[in-house]
């Protein structure tokens, strides 16, 4: 199988007219798509995409279209190494940045096309391949030093007996999830206390808090949160990069009484020893980060120094499902979980067929793993992500459950589309 | 003084038809720049540009074009803060990869911009800035665990008495250089030996070789230019990132024997703990990176594990003079030598403004500092680098020495130009 086209689309959510998605360093996204779809000889098609906050997704694009030249006419199978390898294009980052979101979304849209040519939805596609068959997708450079090809063989054979009772388990009872929806730091104590009653009501054991941009009203927030979900249900706090590390400390020190369960992105996603250092100081309250870690290098050392305890891949920022399946084997390897980040575009239906797989065929755990789910934007995809009881229902269409609707694609295409006009 | 305008160009020169410039990554690199021009609300200019080598410098212009609008009627003074803290642009890195470089030329264009109107060259310009104004030009976010501003005005208090000093010695006998033009991977043997020689005539007293695709050639090579050079010349070697780490450590224990200075880019610039791991084993070689280092969050975690001896800070990699001079006050305070990366396109002239001025104002010392040499497309700069007896002179010329020729940025064009036609 060879491609025989890529088609490439700017898609933007007009999300910042509602303070969605507002953060404490991302006051005013408008959720977008750098969107790919990539079409067979044969003419079949795979839709892959990455996610990005608003202005500057053409130039997502444009890297989109600056890539399409090295696949075009190639085979499908080592499309991955051909987008990183090539010597040209590694001077632009290597592997971070845009050049590699838009890698991110062209893999995504390969692995679609693979999963929906195999009549498998993505996840038991990769929970069917063997150990030898999963280690040969990742590309081992600068990561041997902490994990060499031999022992993720062995970590994937250890478990390989029991893969059958876990992919049938999955299907039953699905996968926990949390929500952020409740959080967001556009808006009102209300809205907030309703929201929290709500996920409490849908079954979500843990809730997501935005923190990071002014210590009052988040101590205010987080007593709020807390008398709400009662002692039980974990709060998770986020503030997307905010901080340098002694404000870390402080700030964390400061809301330690309401018991978090987690701090998320506590500082710069480029400081591993930033991370270890707050980890250290704000022991027990766990350390998670990942949504922007630039690549499975960056994630080999927060693991190696020990800085995080919850590892947050995301499903489009470091280089699709091929470096992804380095990043679970990596944080298997170190016994910590993975909890993706979700929400944003498409984010939620792409990422929860990375843990199914991870349960079913890497860790073989659902210990203290959880995905995050915001319910935003899911009417847009042609296989929704499905939540029942506060936990993700297994993905059953073949693929990878990228693909938009056509209807969508047109209206917010961006600038032309009717939503922008 | 606002910005007017923004004027882009996607310039490429040809020289992958030479193997110029290659090495175990890079074996056939286009060397370009994506270029701006801004232009002051009273007409006059800065010109500024990254450099890229080749593929994907049209998508690092598509980021120029994105990134303009947040600059255009606005004041010069703050652009180094609206470029990188608009928060949907920063989702695209945060500060690295294309959007990165990007933001450097813009930068370096409004330096240039100010120098010019100062009437001094960029070096001079910094050198007269007091310690207070230095130290507000840095983003602080992210480094006042390793360095405070309070430190760094005390650092650069230290030796402001004297600076005066430094600036005419400066002037008088230059600062010195090493030479990468005899070691390119592509070269033979026989060209190899003709320009060390050439070198040693030259008056550099170091030479570096680049190394990594072929233990034995790497071998033959570097005992060819021992014996060349003689015990007294350094020789320092160049991998481009392409070992992982027990790769470094065993093809460095077979090149030991010929008493290499230092091993540059032994592997992935992101792996701050990897280049530790070397450090540790390969000693007394040193360890230098920084072309490739995307930006000062990384560079503070490299000296605060101790993970380098050279920090190889490049004009175009992170955002520009600005966070350069991040860089060279974190070097300054854990007291590794700047050595900066050089060549390229334009490159040796915009980054020897940023080692004169560390010699003045930061760093107040010249031992084991050296600024990378290659002889390599300066005719198309109106102000090149001049060398003599193996040092850089002193820049005399108003502005960075960032502004190509016009007949240069007429022929290289891409793909208009008449040089790809």
């Amino acid at each position: 199988m060879r491609i025989a086209s890529v088609r490439t689309h700017d898609i933007r959510f007009p999300t910042s007219r509602e303070l969605d998605g507002s953060d404490a360093m991302n006051p005013d996204p408008d959720y977008s798509a750098a969107y790919a779809v990539l079409q067979a000889d044969d003419g079949a098609e795979g839709h892959g995409f990455t996610f990005t906050i608003g202005r500057g997704n053409e130039v997502v694009r444009a890297a989109l279209d600056a890539l399409a030249p090295l696949i075009i006419g190639k085979p499908i199978d080592d499309l991955y190494q051909r987008l990183t390898h090539d010597s040209q294009i590694r001077w632009l980052g290597p592997e971070k940045g845009v050049m590699h979101l838009a890698t991110a979304a062209l893999v995504n849209a390969a692995w679609d096309l693979r999963a929906k040519r195999a009549g498998l939805p993505l996840w038991e596609l990769l929970a069917s391949l063997s150990p030898d068959e999963i280690v040969s997708l990742v590309d081992w450079r600068y990561l041997t030093d902490a994990l060499t090809p031999a022992a993720a063989r062995d970590l994937l054979s250890d478990s390989s007996d029991s893969r059958a009772d876990r992919v049938s388990e999955l299907k039953k009872h699905g996968y926990p999830a949390y929500t952020t929806s409740a959080g967001w730091l556009g808006y009102p104590d209300d809205k907030i206390e309703r929201l929290a009653r709500q996920a409490v009501a849908d079954g979500f054991r843990m809730v997501k808090l935005k923190v990071g941009a002014d210590l009052q009203d988040d101590v205010r927030r987080c007593a709020l949160a807390r008398t709400v979900l009662g002692p039980d249900v974990r709060i998770a706090v986020d503030a997307n990069q905010r901080w340098s590390v002694p404000d870390a400390v402080a700030w964390m020190a400061a809301l330690a009484e309401f018991d978090p369960w987690w701090i998320e992105e506590p500082t710069s996603p480029d400081d591993i020893l930033g991370h270890a250092a707050i980890r250290r100081a704000v022991h027990p309250v766990r350390v998670a980060t990942g949504e922007h870690i630039a690549n499975r290098v960056v994630f080999k050392q927060l693991l190696q120094a020990d800085a995080v305890d919850v590892v947050q891949l995301d499903a489009c920022r470091v280089a699709g499902v091929n470096e992804n399946i380095a990043v679970l084997l990596l944080a298997a390897a170190y016994r910590k979980p993975v909890c993706p980040h979700a929400g944003g575009v498409g984010l939620c239906e792409a990422v929860r067929h990375l843990s199914f797989f991870d349960y079913a065929a890497v860790s073989g755990s659902l210990d203290d793993r959880v995905i995050e789910y915001v319910d935003h934007l899911h009417e847009h995809f042609l296989d929704p992500a499905l939540i029942a009881g506060g936990r993700y229902l297994a993905p059953t269409v073949p693929g990878f459950s990228t693909q938009m609707r056509p209807e969508s694609l047109t209206r917010y295409a961006y600038p032309e589309g009717a939503a922008w006009q």
